[in-house]
Parts: C-alpha cells; structure tokens; sequence
C-alpha cells in the first residue's frame, strides 16, 4: 500500500448498545473480520468499551490487537464482548455537549465509520450523529446494524438475538412439558415458564411452538398485547387440565392487569415489610393454586434465554454475521444514516437477503405482534405466526466444547492511547 | 423357539418413580432394547403407567407395541415416556395390602424381573418387593437402577440425570455470567441463578464449574449443606463487584437459615394477604440489593434444568443406558434384590464400570456433599470437587432436529388386557 493510500483510510467504530445476546458478537466477528478483508480502506476497527460510554469517554478498544483466532471465537461467544451499556444519549437540544463530545473523539482517532450494535434507542443515537458530524464539519457514515431479543424493530423481518432466544425458549417449553406430563397423576399439573419481552410478546409466542402436530401439548400464553383476563384465564387452564392432565404456561414479564400494573409488580411484602421484587411467574402460579388447588412449578429464564448460544439458531447466526459484513460493505459503498433490515422473500424454504432503511424511519416505531399472529382466545398463536416464527429457529449451531463446556472466547481488550487532554463525565 | 422354552419365559416389569430426568428414558431403552435382545428369555417388557401406580391399579403398558425406531428414541428423549408418580409405599406393617397386591398383578401377568428405576424411596421398596415375593412363594428378581438429579443415592459414583442437569446448570451460569459482565458497567452487576437440590448441594457445586483457567468468573454458591450467613455472603459479594465488577450467585433451592428454615421460605405476603410461595433466587437478590443497592437479575431453572435433554452430558446419557442394559443382563444371570453402582476407575481420563450393591445398604442413606469438595469460605468448590464433576459432564449427545426443534418421541403406551377382576384404590 502506497503512502497516499495509508493516510486515505479512516478507522471504523464499532459499539454494542443495550442488553446483550447470544449472538450480537457474531455481528461483531462480521464487522471486524470484513473490515480486515478491507484493510485498504479500513486502517483498524476500535470498539468502544462499555458501549457509547466507551466512546465519551475515550475508552476505545483496539480490535487489532486481536488475533484472527480469537476474532473468528466471536461468532460462537454469547454476550457482549467489548461491554454494552445502558445509557441513553439526551436529545440534541438537552445535551448538545454529549454528541459534540463524541465528535471530538472520533475526530481525534480518524473515525470515518459508526456502526453501532443495538435496538431502538440507538438507532437514533445512530441517526443524529451522522447529522450533527455532517455539521461539524467532520461527516461520519453512520449505520445501523439491528440486535434486540425483544424483535421489535420495524421494517426488519427480525432482530438478530430474536430467533435464538425463541429457539431456546420453544425447546424449554417442549422439555418442560414432557416433564410435567410425566409427573402429571400425582404432582405436578402447571407448569408456568416466565419470559423476556416487556412490550412486544414475540418470545411468548415462540413458547407456543413447543406444541405441532405431533407434540400435542397444551400451552396457554400470557401476551402483553393482550389484557389479563383472570377469569378466563383460570378457565382456559381448568380446561387444559381436565383434557390433558396437566398445563404448561408461558407468561410475558410484561403481561398486565387489566389497570396496566405488570401481573409481576405485585404488591407483596416479606416479613420484614420490605418489598418483594417477584416475577410475573409465582404470581400467576399463586392465582391457579388459589383457585383450582393444582400443584405447580414456576420458572424464570431471564438472562438464561438471552445468553444461550449453546442452543442458538443457525439463521440467527449467520444472520448476525451477515449484518456485521454488510454493514462494513455497504458503508465502503458510501451508505450513510441507514439501518440495515433483514427482508424475507420467502417462509418455506426461508429465503432472506439484507437491506436497507433509512434512519429516520425506525427511531421511536416499535413492532407488536400483530392482530393475526394471536389465536381468537388470546392465548395462543395462529398458523401465520407458525410460519413465521420457525425459519427463525432453524438449524442448530453449536459451540466448540471442551471437557464438557462450551469454549467462549475472552478478548484482550487493549485500551487504545487516549489522545485527547479532556475528560468527560458520565 | 420350543413349546417349552416360550413357556418358560418371564415377562419383565419396568417403572420410573420420582422426578424425572432428561435420560431415565435411556435408561428406559438399554432394559427394552436388551430384554428384545434376549426374547429367548424375557417374553416382554410391561412398563407401569406412571410408575408403581399402574402396577397397583393393574395399568401396564405393552412397550411390545413399540416399534423398534420409537423404543431407540426414547435414549434422546427427556422424561418418563410410561409416566412417573410420587407415591412411598407404606411400610410393610402399615399396609402390607400394597405390596400384596403388587404381586398380585405381577403373578397374573406371569412378571418374573421387576426393574425399578428410581431414587432413595424406590431402592426401599424394591427391596421390600423382592422380600415379600419370596415369602408369597412367587420369587421375582427385582433390581433397582438408580436415577435421581439429586445425586444423593450412596455407594454409586453418581446417579443418572444428575450428569445431565450438572452440565446444563455449568454451561447457564457460565452464559449468564458473560451476559451480566457485559452490562455491569451501567446495569446489572449481580446475577442469581437458583438450582435444585433440597437437601444434597451437588447440583448447586456445578455452578461452580462456570469458572475455570480461562473463564475467571466471581460464583458465590450458596449450599444446603452449609448454614446461611447473610453477613459473610454479603461481604464475599460485595467483594466480587468490587474486583470483578460483577458476581454470579448460585443458590440451592435447599439454603437454609440458621434457624433451619430455608430461604425460600419467606414469609410474604401479596396485598391480598395470600402467602407468596417464592423461590430462593428474588430472596436473595433482594437481601443484597438492600444491603448494597446493586441492580440484579435473577433466574429459576426449575423442570428446565432437569428436562434439558438438547443440552445433556454424553457420559451421563451413557452411563443411564448402560445402567439399563446391564440390569437386564444381571436379572438373567440371577441377580435379585440389587442396586447397579457406577464404580468410578480413574478421574481422568474418566474410566468406569458397571457394579452392583446389596439394596439393604442403599434404603435411608443420603450422600451429601463431602466437606473436602467445599472450599473453606463455604462458597466455591475444591479441586478435588472439580475432579469429582468433570467427567460427569463430559461429551455432548444431541438429540435429531427438525425445522429447528428437537424430535422427542411420544410412544402409544398401548395397556396390557386386565387379568384381575379386583380394582385397587390408591
């Protein structure tokens, strides 16, 4: 490479924003393996650590010190692997200095390439600094690149993180009703499974794929879309028992009482008056006991669902990965202010390729479950959702193992020489 | 095959008793497949609907109903494919009619080889089965094949399904903990996952394995073998945030006060006044959140750690076939009141073999936890813990897929013709 065409590259950023999954690091290895494969263009790829934060405060990571080993280990490591971070950037006219802030480090560090990893919020982080750089004199390409469990960005067919968590959690759900059947005539006959998704119910409605033709199973969800109807409710399980022998619940943390309280922020109390922060799972386990005396169990998944790459879908995978390298592609062909989207051609076979969407279409839309993916009684899911859901958890991935656990990857995460005299506070 | 040689034959019984495990229906395939192996001998296998009780109500199923392709299923598939139950029979003095009548139906359906597969409970009333038959004048061998998550049973190496859960709870906690290091920065910096085990802490100790060389993670265990000391918890915890960032509590459902009480226990309340049956986990995050203000997650496992047969232990899914096969071979070879051990040969490479034990030692011994697998601040596990659980965990034995889910079987369970005109009332 000639003098002229060194001093011509930039250097790309590249962060991780909200909470993780299992394969937001598998965008991570497309970005920082494509950047490589373009190293005419792209000097070095630096991470911020902890998310946006790392980028305030001049906390970058330098991917390059990385070798290509542990780079390619990304794709099968769950997590966040450079940090993510909770924090939402004010709006321009709050907090101007954030955004000039970020500028200036980028300025400092010849970033010419934003891409950030994350769901709603960033996407507008996303879209104001490409406007503001533009400004400033200093024009970014900024990019978008989708990653929520929650699925629920508009105009993607879906978020990649999405498809894996409802692989793990239809499985769950199967393998906890063969256990419950089995214990059916004399213990257990309930069996309530709590799930991520405090607007959207898309990962309650993968708990309804435990059942299909030839898993006859009774799964009643709880969505957020749909108010709590208890009376209903009891019956419908009622039914269930008396049909099946037993139960199986799959019910969203975000599932409400018909006076918007989430079933979950019961008011209860230990004996020492403090508040008990339950899950939405021992609630509606104690309103079935209360009523029809069944014999329960209740789990919560939490972070266990979100984190699972062991049992991650192949579609999400490559997914993730396909998003990473087409971010770093499309950016070298001069894209600016886009989220990329996933857009399907086809269920079955599923056929799918990247796109792309203007910012300013995304920020502050969020994707529900729609009317014709819930079943008339508002407990289960139609066809329609079947056929969308299951290419989604498609294929198997699984991590390299060694004596029984799943090798991850650790990065080594080298700082790189802050060069601006400035601090700044979070 | 003679007149004389089929007249000869015995029909074998099988019954799984308990909770069940993500390979008791391995277990389930090494008896059939084997006694199909040995039809010269055993003229067919009828399993109890859920467990003992289909022998006492007369309900037996004909797994010859089976075909050969759904009988190897069941080595993948979670659960008791013939169903379980929760029901100790009495004992003799109390009510000597159940056993009678337990031979009963084993006589009027010519059952020379009682197989039960089980934990603690079972062993005893195998025991007492193969006692009575004889005294009756209709002698059955009866072995016992140990199955218990819990891993309490003495003398074996270990119990089949523990292997399983083991390695599913290692591999969550070391996934959850990258996802709670990833967003400690700015969110949750304390993780509590709850296992089972209610009064043995061997399932928790495998939270322990999240950590190792190259995954230096902060795991606080909490076992029910050692008395809660909330002051000492809370400063190891403290601690872990304070050079890790973060820290990652396992807890047994089985923790307990110092007043004997275990933690889940509290005394909560709803508005309603209802009591909150919670689990471990909330309890303790709660009590650190008030102590240190940190902003936790926590999960509840629950049936999914004990049914998640996509993610099971290789040896475990061995050892529990092999378990059942050779208790075929052994009732052949004459055996009678058994239970088959696994005989531990060498740590590593993990070596083992098929032993067996006189049930009489078996019935009222728990295995608890030694103290030398604990290490001294009572919240981590030893080396020596360490060598004990690997090979326990070693290997994976996925299950086939389609379209993204797991294929278990479901069998016919076909019941055999009722000889006895009396019922029996449980």
């Amino acid at each position: 490479m000639s003098q002229r065409e060194k001093s011509q590259r930039k250097n790309a950023f590249y962060a991780q924003s909200g909470g993780v999954t299992s394969v937001i690091n598998a965008t991570a290895c497309g970005v920082i393996e494509t950047a490589r494969n373009h190293s005419n263009k792209i000097a070095n790829v630096y991470a911020g650590r902890n998310g946006i934060i790392g980028a305030l405060t001049e906390d970058l990571i330098d991917t390059g010190k990385e070798s290509d080993e542990a780079i390619a280990a990304l794709r099968h490591t769950p997590s966040g692997a450079f940090g993510s971070c909770r924090y939402k950037l004010k709006s321009l006219e709050e907090n101007r200095a954030e955004y000039e802030r970020l500028i200036e480090v980028f300025k400092a560090h010849d970033i010419g390439y934003f891409f950030y990893n994350g769901g709603g919020d960033s996407a507008d982080t996303c879209h104001k600094i490409s406007q503001l750089s533009e400004k400033m004199g200093f024009p970014m390409q900024a990019i978008h690149i989708p990653k929520t469990v929650d699925n629920d960005l508009p105009i993607t067919d879906n978020c990649p993180g999405f498809g894996s968590v409802a692989k793990y959690i239809a499985i769950s759900t199967r393998e906890a009703s063969y256990d419950v059947l089995s214990m059916a005539r004399t213990s257990t006959k309930v069996f309530v499974i709590e799930v991520m998704g405090r607007h959207a119910g898309w990962i309650a409605a993968a708990g309804g794929l435990a059942a299909d033709e030839e898993n006859d199973i009774p799964v009643v969800i709880l969505f957020p879309e749909i108010e709590f109807n208890q009376e209903r409710f009891l019956a419908k399980v009622k039914d269930c028992v008396e049909s099946y022998g037993y139960c199986t619940v799959v019910v969203s943390e975000g599932a409400k009482w018909p006076d918007g309280k989430f079933l979950a922020e019961q008011d209860t109390r230990d004996s020492f008056g403090h508040a008990q922060l339950g899950g939405a799972a021992p609630v509606v386990a104690n309103i079935i006991k209360d009523a029809h005396g069944y014999k329960y169990h209740w789990a919560v998944a939490d972070y266990l669902q979100r984190s699972a790459r062991h049992i991650a879908s192949k579609t999400d995978v490559e997914q993730a990965y396909a998003l990473g390298k087409a971010a770093v592609e499309m950016a070298l062909a001069g894209d600016n202010a886009i989220m990329l989207t996933i857009v399907r051609l086809s269920d079955d076979p599923y056929a799918w390729e990247i796109g792309k969407t203007d910012l300013v279409d995304v920020a502050n839309v969020e994707k529900m479950m729609p009317a014709e993916y819930i079943s008339e009684d508002g407990f289960g899911i139609t066809d329609a959702c079947r056929r969308y859901l299951i290419p989604l958890i498609e294929g198997e991935d699984y991590p390299p193992y060694e004596r029984g656990m799943p090798k991850y990857v650790r990065l080594k995460n080298i700082g790189v020489v802050k060069k601006l005299k400035t601090e700044f506070k979070i």
